[in-house]
């Protein structure tokens, strides 16, 4: 079988990341500083798709690096409901790869009507929302092709790293290793793919993690569903413990994302706790006593801080989608009823 | 088989709503009073489990009514991270049945340290919480023995209702109706437990809404979760068409939340689609369009207004949940794994 898009797109993941770097560096700190002059109380970031579960690290890493609280918004609020909330003191931002997607532009366009400052992170630098934005940080990922996103989600996960970056006045040297890292992930593509073919016959999974890796169990569960029809749900360790850990029976599967961080304890708690009640476990880790417990270990690279771990840990799990989309024979460029732009309201 | 708690609480619910509108009203608007006095620019809201499902259903209305932005908290920021943002300028909530769950407590403490107006909805009055909060919105449910909960989700959500309409300073009048109108819901339980049994076998299902029902999806997918045993994933009906949609094949089964209201256009047109791909809908609504896609229609009451219809449009879900344990044979008050208080950090 000749290469996918969608498979093409997870392979040049370094170079883009690479590329993103190079081309938005300036432009990046320049936003950063005009941030802090008009100095936001808080965040209301507006995305939907793969750009939403990009939101949501940003939800965690402004509001831990920055100190800024991330309020995701409610676009229907601004478009079916027409009753948008008072946005003075907020940093209004959309995501969206596109820059298409109708009720993401009216979150952007009634910031600029309240006085807000606004700004879009998206592939498309003439998109109708990067017109509307104040401001603008371009993914410079090259044309998306596959309709499931990989490469511009995490292009959009480095947009908000490096934007955070600037915005506590620190050096882009921690995001400098990230395309050779990626590169090291990348290269574990045949195992992973090899791995996932004893799943193809699973119809329903959880994606558990916590922090700032709750984006990436959101992302892999997402892909999932679109391009293998798993019903897969995503989690944080401590929502799942307080009820769905109770769908849990003898051969669910459970795929986990378990960063070298605080969190990492908890998590392999819960593990512990799933492999007693037979789940199989597939574990996405840099640490050994996690992926001790998985029948299918996916290592990551050591060395990589938390905070950055989301742009890799997600790779693996793209992998894996494709793994199991060939062992099931389906085409990973023609989900069904699905788009590649989707305009909501 | 004789009544369980979790049926005995579905029942409960008319009284518990009468309970707490007589004898919260006057704290709410005191409360209300001091909110306005400190004039917050958004709200940081802190919950988990079904409590979370009340803070999202208030990320709506506190942002249509009051104009106030609402963010979810990431209380892993707070606690394993120690790195919380700023909170000046917020009103900081949370939502707690037991009022024990350290996570939401520290979101709370952490408020208060910064001179935050903190404020805890809970249904211990004696609780950590309800000592750490500033003001408390008690919520007069009578002792909850179910592990899953029921009449405290609907009472936070009166709360909220509450709170809102006293904050925008309007009377308490369109609560009133509120009782009466959750007494015709509950007494259509033998029809809609009847209703459920042809789904004893279903494995995973979505729920879909949007808007203030949004809430009302996660919430009966918490319930046939934790206690059906059932991967049901809720979505908004925007997110649903950008990915997810995908999954479903002939047979799938959805569950949708379809209010008389202008979210519901885009509601019946998705349902079409899911018709024409062969799912099989279980629709909550009281219009004759949505339910007329349905091959189960679980009608509500007419003339209730949008943002109260959440209150009510949760108690099918609940007895439809109720319904597939009874056929499925596992009893509600012992759901495996799970506790009734759950203690994250």
């Amino acid at each position: 079988m000749s290469a996918s898009h969608f498979q093409r797109e997870i392979l040049e993941q370094p170079q883009v990341l690479q590329r993103l770097l190079e081309n938005e560096r300036l432009a990046v700190e320049e936003i950063a500083g005009t941030i802090r002059s008009r100095a936001p109380r808080f965040i209301v970031l507006a995305a939907r798709g793969t750009s939403d579960n990009a939101a949501r690290y940003g939800q965690y890493l402004f509001g831990a690096a920055n100190g800024l609280p991330v309020a995701l918004a409610t676009p229907s609020l601004f478009t079916l409901y027409e009753k948008p909330p008072r946005l003075q003191g907020a940093l209004v931002m959309a995501i969206s790869q596109s820059g298409q997607s109708p009720d993401i532009l009216a979150v952007i366009e009634e910031g600029r009507r309240q006085g807000a400052l606004t700004l879009a992170i998206t592939n498309d630098a003439d998109s109708p929302l990067a017109r509307a934005a104040e401001r603008v940080i371009f993914l410079h990922a090259g044309q998306e092709r596959s309709i499931a996103a990989t490469k511009t989600y995490t292009a959009s996960l480095l947009a908000v790293a490096m934007l955070s970056t600037a915005l506590a006045e620190e050096g882009f040297r921690a995001l400098e290793s990230l395309p050779a890292l990626m590169s090291e992930v990348v290269a574990s593509a045949p195992n992973i793919l090899g791995a996932a073919t004893q799943y193809r016959d699973i119809g329903a999974c959880a994606v558990i993690s916590r922090g700032y890796n709750y984006a990436t169990a959101f992302e892999i569960a997402l892909k999932l569903k679109e391009l293998a029809y798993i019903v897969a749900e995503p989690y944080s360790s401590a929502d799942f413990v307080h009820g769905p850990m109770a769908m849990v029976e003898r051969g669910f599967p459970v795929l986990a994302v378990v960063p070298d961080a605080c969190v990492a304890e908890e998590l392999v708690d819960l593990l512990r706790r799933l492999r007693e009640r037979g789940a199989r476990l597939v574990v996405i880790a840099n640490r050994d006593d996690a992926l001790a417990l998985a029948q299918t270990p996916l290592p990551l690279p050591a060395g990589v801080p938390e905070w950055l771990s989301p742009l890799l840990a997600v790779v693996p799990g793209q992998l894996f989608t494709l793994g199991l989309i060939e062992a099931k024979g389906l085409d990973p460029d023609r989900p069904r009823g699905l788009r590649k732009v989707t305009l909501t309201h």
